[in-house]
C-alpha cells in the first residue's frame, strides 16, 4: 500500500511549528507496512494546495493524506479547495451546525458565519467524525486514489486516523503486515543493533530503531506473527531487563499498573525535575489510585523546613548527593503516608555546577517498605534534555524496585 | 526571495527520523524574511528526487535547497541525478580524494572506490566547503533557481548554510522582511481575527494566526519596520491585557521574569496539573531565583494533612471548588514562606466528575501580599489538554496579578 502525504499551512514553512503530524503519520502507517513515497507542506493559498495535490495524485498512490486549514478562518482553505478538486458539491449539516453552535456558546466563544463551513457535507464523499474537535474529517476518491483530509490538530488528527481510518482500511487488507515495539531504557541503539543484528533470526523479519530521550525503541514487523512472538521471545531473555514497555505505553503507564497490581502507593520528592515526574504520573488516568502527591524542593529551606531533610546532611554532602537523595525518599514517604517514595535531586544547567558537581549530575532515591537505595547519573549539558532523561531514569529505577518487591 | 527545500532520505518517510533539518532551515531562513514556498520529502530513488526537483523548480524559486543522499554509501544518489540534472559533466578533485583518503584511514575506517564520488566536482557548478565531515555541498543554476545541496548530516547542514550559503545570500538582498509575533493567552483566533481583519492597516502588512492549546500567536511581516510597529502599537490598546509574551518568550519565561523583577517569590500547590506548572517554571534557567517549589496534592489526605486546608471546607464545598482554591494557594504561600502562592484544582477527566462539577471544570487561586483571588473556568474533555490549559491560564491569572501588584 503506497501513501503520500500534504500537510497544509504557512505555519509548516515559516519554521513556526515543528510538522510533527506528519512525523506521527509516517510512523504510524509504518507499523502497518505502508510505503510512505512522498511527503510534502504546502502554504494555504489554493495554487499550492492544487499543485500539491496535482504532483502527489501523479504516482497514484492507494492513500493521500491531506492534514490542516480545515478550521473556521479565512485561510483555512482546504475544505472548499478539495470539494473543486474532486469536482463535488456540498451542503450545510444543519444538524452538526447546531451542534457547533451550542459548543462554541459552551466554551464562551462568539460564533460568527464562518464556523458554518465546518458543517459542510460533500454530495460526494464522506464525513469522517471528531469526537474531540469541532473540524471534522472528509473522505474523498480521485482517480484510483482515496484522499483523507484531516484537521492540523495533532490530537484530533490522530484520533481519527487511530480510530476510524486505519481500522476501516486494515480491514480491507488480505494479509496485513503486524509489528511489536519493545521500548528499552538505559542501553544504545549501536549495543541492541550489535546484538539483534547478527542473527540470522532477522532476515525474515523488519527491525526498525528508534532511538529518543526515553531511551530506543525496537519494532518488529512480519506478516507472520508467530515469527514476530519468536524474536521478541528472543531479545527479551537478552535485553529483558531493559524492556520497560511494549506498543504504545509508556514508562508512566507501567508504574501505575504495577503499583496499583502491587497494591503500593506513591509520592515523589522532586528537585531538578521540578514537578516533570509528578506531571507524567498524572498524565495516566487513574493515577490518583496510586499517587499521592508529591513536593517539588526548589529550594533548600523547603528541603529542610517541609521535607524535614536533617541540616546537618545537606551541610556535610550538600543537596546533589546520594545521602540527601536517600533521606528525600524517606521523608517524602512518610509525608505522604505512600508505601513507597522516589526522589530527585541533581544540577539540571546550565548554572549550579561545581568543579566536583558538574551540569548533568543527577542522583535517584527510592524508598520502599524492605529498602531504601539511590543511584547516580551523568546526563549532558542541556537542561530540558537533562528534566527529561532524570524523569524516565527515575521512573526506571523505581520500576525495577517495584519488580524486586 | 522564494525557496523550496527538498529532503532527500528513506529515513525521513518511514517515521525513524523526524525532519529537523527542514524545520531548521525553515526558521533560519524565516528570520531573514524568505518565504519558503514548499517543502517536499521523496525516497533515495532517482525518479523521485528528479520528480521532486522538477515540481520545486516549476515554482521558480529564488533557491532551492536540496539536502541529504550526499555521503559515500550505495544509496546516496543526491550527487549523481542533480548532475544529470543540471547537465553536467563532473571530475574527481584528486586533492580533495587524497585527503579524504588521509581523513578515513586517520578514524580507522575503510577506504573503498565508493568515497571517490565525495570527491567529484562539476564543470558547471561550484562546491561548498565542510570543514567538519566528508561531503562537500554543492552550488548549481537550474532556469532562474540557484540549487544548494548540502549533506543530511545536520550540525554540517548547518554550518554550511550559517557560515557560507547565508552571509552570500543576505549581502545580495536590498530590503529584507521583518516581522513582530504577539503571543495571546484567553481569546479565540476567531475574534483577533474578526477585530484585526477588518482593520485597513493591515493591507500592508501579513498578518498570520497560530492558534495552539497555550493561546493564539499574532505574527505581522512588513518589509517597513514603521508599519509593523504601527500595526502591533493598534493591536495593544485593543488587545494589550491578552499579550502575555512577544516572538520567543513563553508564559514561564514571563512569569519569571517578572517575579524577579519585581522581587517576588513563588510556591505552587497542584491538583490537576500533577506538577506540570512547577515543571514548565522550571524549564526556565534560573527560575530557582524566584520559584520556591511547589506541591502536589493529589489525595484529599494530603490537602489536609500537607497543606493543612481545613476539613470543613473540604466537606462544605468539596476539593473542586473556589473555596478550597482560594485556601490552597494561601497555604502553600504560608508553607513555603513565599510572597505569592498559585493553586490549582479541577478534574482533569475522564473520570471523577459529577454532574454539578463536570469534566473540565478547574479552579484558579492566587494569594498575594494584597489579595487573594480566585478563577472559574471550563475546558473540554481530553485529560493532557485540560492539564496543560490550567497551567496555561493559572500562569496567565498569576501574570495578571503581578501586573497589578
Amino acid at each position: 500500500m503506497n501513501v503520500s502525504i500534504i500537510n497544509i499551512g504557512d505555519e509548516l514553512l515559516s519554521g513556526k511549528t515543528l510538522n510533527t503530524n506528519s512525523f506521527w503519520i509516517k510512523k504510524k502507517l509504518a507499523s502497518y507496512g505502508f510505503h510512505v513515497q512522498a511527503q510534502i507542506t504546502v502554504k494555504d493559498e489554493a495554487d499550492s494546495i492544487i499543485s500539491g495535490l496535482n504532483f502527489c495524485i501523479s504516482t497514484a498512490p492507494d492513500f493521500l493524506f491531506v492534514s490542516g486549514g480545515l478550521g473556521s478562518t479565512d485561510d483555512d482553505i482546504t475544505r472548499d479547495v478539495l470539494f473543486n478538486y474532486v469536482n463535488t458539491k456540498a451542503k450545510i449539516d444543519l444538524e452538526y451546525f447546531e451542534s457547533l453552535k451550542r459548543r462554541y456558546k459552551y466554551a464562551n466563544l462568539k460564533t460568527n458565519e464562518s464556523i458554518k463551513r465546518q458543517a459542510l457535507i460533500p454530495d460526494n464523499g464522506e464525513v469522517i467524525p471528531n469526537l474531540i474537535g469541532s473540524a471534522r474529517g472528509l473522505k474523498f476518491k480521485k482517480n484510483n486514489t482515496i484522499i483523507y483530509a484531516l484537521p492540523g490538530v495533532p490530537n484530533e488528527m490522530k484520533y481519527m486516523i487511530s480510530n476510524h481510518i486505519l481500522p476501516q482500511i486494515i480491514n480491507s487488507i488480505q494479509n496485513p503486515l503486524s509489528s511489536r515495539t519493545l521500548r528499552t531504557c538505559g542501553i544504545s541503539e549501536s549495543k541492541l543493533h550489535e546484538i539483534i543484528g547478527s542473527r540470522d533470526v532477522i532476515d525474515e523479519n523488519r527491525i526498525g530503531y528508534y532511538p529518543s530521550v526515553y531511551g530506543v525503541d525496537i519494532k518488529i514487523s512480519n506478516k507472520k506473527i508467530n515469527e514476530i512472538d519468536y524474536l521478541v521471545e528472543w531479545i527479551y531473555k537478552i535485553f529483558g531487563t531493559y524492556i520497560y514497555a511494549e506498543d504504545e505505553n509508556n514508562m508512566e503507564d507501567i508504574i501505575i499498573k504495577n503499583c496499583i497490581k502491587h497494591n503500593q502507593t506513591l509520592a515523589v520528592a522532586e528537585s531538578c525535575t521540578g514537578g516533570l515526574i509528578g506531571d507524567r504520573l498524572t498524565n495516566v488516568s487513574g493515577s490518583s489510585d496510586a499517587f499521592m502527591g508529591g513536593i517539588v524542593v526548589y529550594s533548600n529551606e523547603s528541603k529542610l523546613k517541609i521535607l524535614g531533610i536533617s541540616k546537618s546532611i545537606l551541610d556535610q554532602y550538600g543537596s546533589v548527593s546520594e545521602e540527601t537523595a536517600l533521606l528525600m525518599s524517606k521523608c517524602v514517604k512518610n509525608l505522604f503516608n505512600s508505601s513507597i517514595g522516589l526522589s530527585v535531586t541533581g544540577i539540571a544547567g546550565p548554572g549550579g555546577a561545581t568543579e566536583a558537581k558538574p551540569v548533568g549530575l543527577v542522583y535517584v532515591g527510592l524508598s520502599t517498605g524492605s529498602d531504601t537505595v539511590a543511584k547516580k547519573f551523568n546526563f549532558g549539558k542541556d537542561r530540558k534534555r537533562n528534566k527529561i532523561k532524570t524523569s524516565q531514569m527515575a521512573l526506571e529505577f523505581l520500576r525495577k524496585g517495584l519488580l524486586s518487591e
